[in-house]
């Protein structure tokens, strides 16, 4: 089989959660048009829609390759015609659904993924299962999909790890590069190589609107502590206003703080992983914050466990901070702080759920969560840790495989 | 200045451009949401919204980093608040657009768009600019954005050139890693090696939905000719069915084409350009179907000038296939041919226009494309061309910088 191939089985369960979930909810179909969506849902990113009855079975309507879907697919695949003709074809394929042949067509509630799904392809697809018949409405379903896909099978916990095995190994390869005078491009251009040769498919994947990371963020000093619109603890320079986060062109010194936040995506899974490294030493009161993250995350390892709310963790690193004497520091500074402790992880870096305020959820066995207390200090650098976890069902397990400490060289 | 950064001067003559195109097509004002936008009309990627009123100043609202669009931005910038108070805060900036506070409010047309943003944005977008107020609508401007991009301006072209520059660099440095018995994926790594450490941010930015390149595709072989979901004439192998295109773990053989189809973004442009190499040799058939590539761009070379409609230019090259006898291999192989034979560059690699039938608009000074004839052998490989050109007041410059003609090795 090849790499990457989720078993049909695995995509069997999968639909039969979401299944459930949509009778719950009173769904009668799910439309599932988002490339990761697909993969997850099929086992196939080919270009076309996957069709989810509420009970029966489901059907990917392939426009390009039918082919490659037809080997990759786990579910009935079949050659999308024509968007003018989808509803007949819907309506035939699934009676069910639709009320059969016999005209009568009672209320169809389709749901589909409107949180990416770009506005003018929503109104076009919106037109299209309804073909002209009144009673049919394409609603969302995001949190449904975001939700079921917060709890990870073992073999999805394998791909995060195989991940995060390239992330450890390739930051080993590249430590030699990392040299006063060296730009910070030119030690992420080598980490990007390394996560690359490794399989490393080039992006880690996003969910959010205007949102890009290829592979993380590698800031040295006070490049890494400039804010960005990125919405995470440190944005980084970057290479110019049409690049304006991660890496820049800046040199790196001695003496100053390397944010080292990167990841990478194996077989459509990512790891995100950070380390803070120094050539020399840190002045007494960075490695003091550096100590403190470590701390923060030691605190969430013991309260992350099935039960657990997410904002309660949160709460804790807040508090943890305070007693630091860092709250102004902690995860951005001043204005530019962000309002999280962690994110879940999986086909998108910007997983469920959300170590903040305002996420009451209790964490569940099988959710994966990279954890990241950081501390910004303007003009001087950032300092911090990030892991991986997977919770497990009496607590939480590291997935994260690099050593931890600071990295002095 | 730092590079990357927009003139003023440059951003005031699109937002001129714009606001003529608004009266125009009786839009009132121009919500710009998507960040590769905001950069075009602003200068700065940084969150937020710009509304462009059709006559009077714009304004850019931010929400993250202020401090960061304040430095970057050639238009005004202010904090956004809340997207609950958007529409007071805009009314009260913009009274020639919302009736002033006289409490009488005629319909208001803004538009924004709809082509990128997610439905559920959307949504609460149009939500927060009518602030509840009947008559405000949200209507889809993309068409009027993504036409006025297709005018590049002469620093736009530099910055193009800039690109093909880095990318020229790079394939000849990475081609002595390319001997029997690598694999596509290591010397892939290595082009985007040498592309990265000269300023290339990571990936090409696209528009459409669902679609991701990097850094473009490398392909050798069979692998190159596997049909693909991507709208391209060669897809390739890619690392699974969770990365099911472009660049493979195969290796490398004596005698087969390798179709190295790249480009880079630099200082947010982009360049795309094809080169087929060789270890050895290629049988005759393909030889002469990379030749016929070469006369395929050569007579697109000759038509290329203001006036000359694009569809125009791809019936030439069918024809020119026909002749050849190499229909069935043209732009992709039987069912899995695409239908184009170039397409518009600048900030997103999917740009307008398209060289396409059902694209009767004539070219003009200022446009950008990339002109790509292929030839798909499944089972054997894909060989062909592709150059970008700048079209002139009296013809097309190339801007692509590397040698033309097949690398042997």
């Amino acid at each position: 089989m090849e790499i990457g191939t989720i078993a049909s089985e695995e995509v069997s369960a999968r639909i039969g959660r979401l299944q459930a979930r949509m009778l719950e909810a009173g769904i009668d179909a799910f439309l599932v048009t988002q490339h990761v969506d697909l993969y997850y849902f099929t086992g196939s990113m080919q270009a076309g829609y996957a069709f989810v009855p509420a009970a029966g079975e489901p059907v990917f309507y392939v426009r390009r390759s039918l082919e490659r879907a037809r080997r990759e697919s786990a579910i009935a695949v079949t050659a999308l015609t024509s968007l003018r003709g989808f509803r007949a074809q819907l309506a035939s394929d699934h009676p069910a659904v639709f009320g059969g042949g016999s005209g009568t067509v009672s209320a169809v509630n389709i749901a589909t993924e409107m949180d990416v799904l770009p506005a003018t392809t929503y109104a076009r697809l919106a037109e299209a299962v309804s073909g002209g018949v009144a009673g049919t409405a394409l609603t969302d379903g995001s949190s449904l999909v975001r939700g079921m896909r917060t709890i990870k099978s073992p073999w999805e916990v394998g791909r995060i790890e195989a991940a995060a095995q390239v992330v450890a190994e390739a930051l080993e390869a590249s430590l030699p590069v990392l040299k006063e005078g060296v730009s910070e491009l030119e030690l992420m251009a080598r980490l990007e190589y390394e996560m690359r040769i490794r399989g490393h498919i080039g992006l880690m994947r996003t969910r959010s609107y205007n949102m890009e990371i290829m592979t993380g963020m590698l800031g040295s000093g006070a490049a890494a502590a400039v804010p960005s619109a990125f919405d995470g603890p440190a944005g980084g320079l970057g290479l110019g206003p049409a690049a304006p986060q991660s890496t820049s062109r800046r040199t790196i010194r001695r003496d100053e703080p390397i944010l080292i936040d990167i990841g990478c995506c194996i077989d459509g899974y990512v790891i995100d992983q950070t380390r803070t490294a120094v050539i020399g030493s840190l002045a007494n009161d960075l490695a003091d914050a550096y100590a403190h993250s470590e701390r923060i995350v030691r605190h969430a390892e013991r309260l992350m466990r099935p039960g657990t709310a997410c904002d309660a963790i949160y709460a804790a690193s807040l508090k943890d901070a305070a007693h630091a004497g860092l709250a102004d520091h902690f995860m951005g500074f001043g204005s530019d702080q962000v309002k999280f402790l962690g994110h879940g992880i999986g086909l998108e870096v910007d997983e469920w759920p959300v170590l903040a305020r305002g996420f009451g959820n209790p964490l569940e066995p099988g959710m994966v969560l990279a954890v990241e207390p950081k501390f910004t200090f303007p003009g001087r650098g950032v300092v911090g840790i990030e892991n991986s976890y997977l919770i497990t069902d009496d607590g939480c397990r590291a997935l994260t495989k690099s050593p931890e400490g600071l990295i002095v060289l």
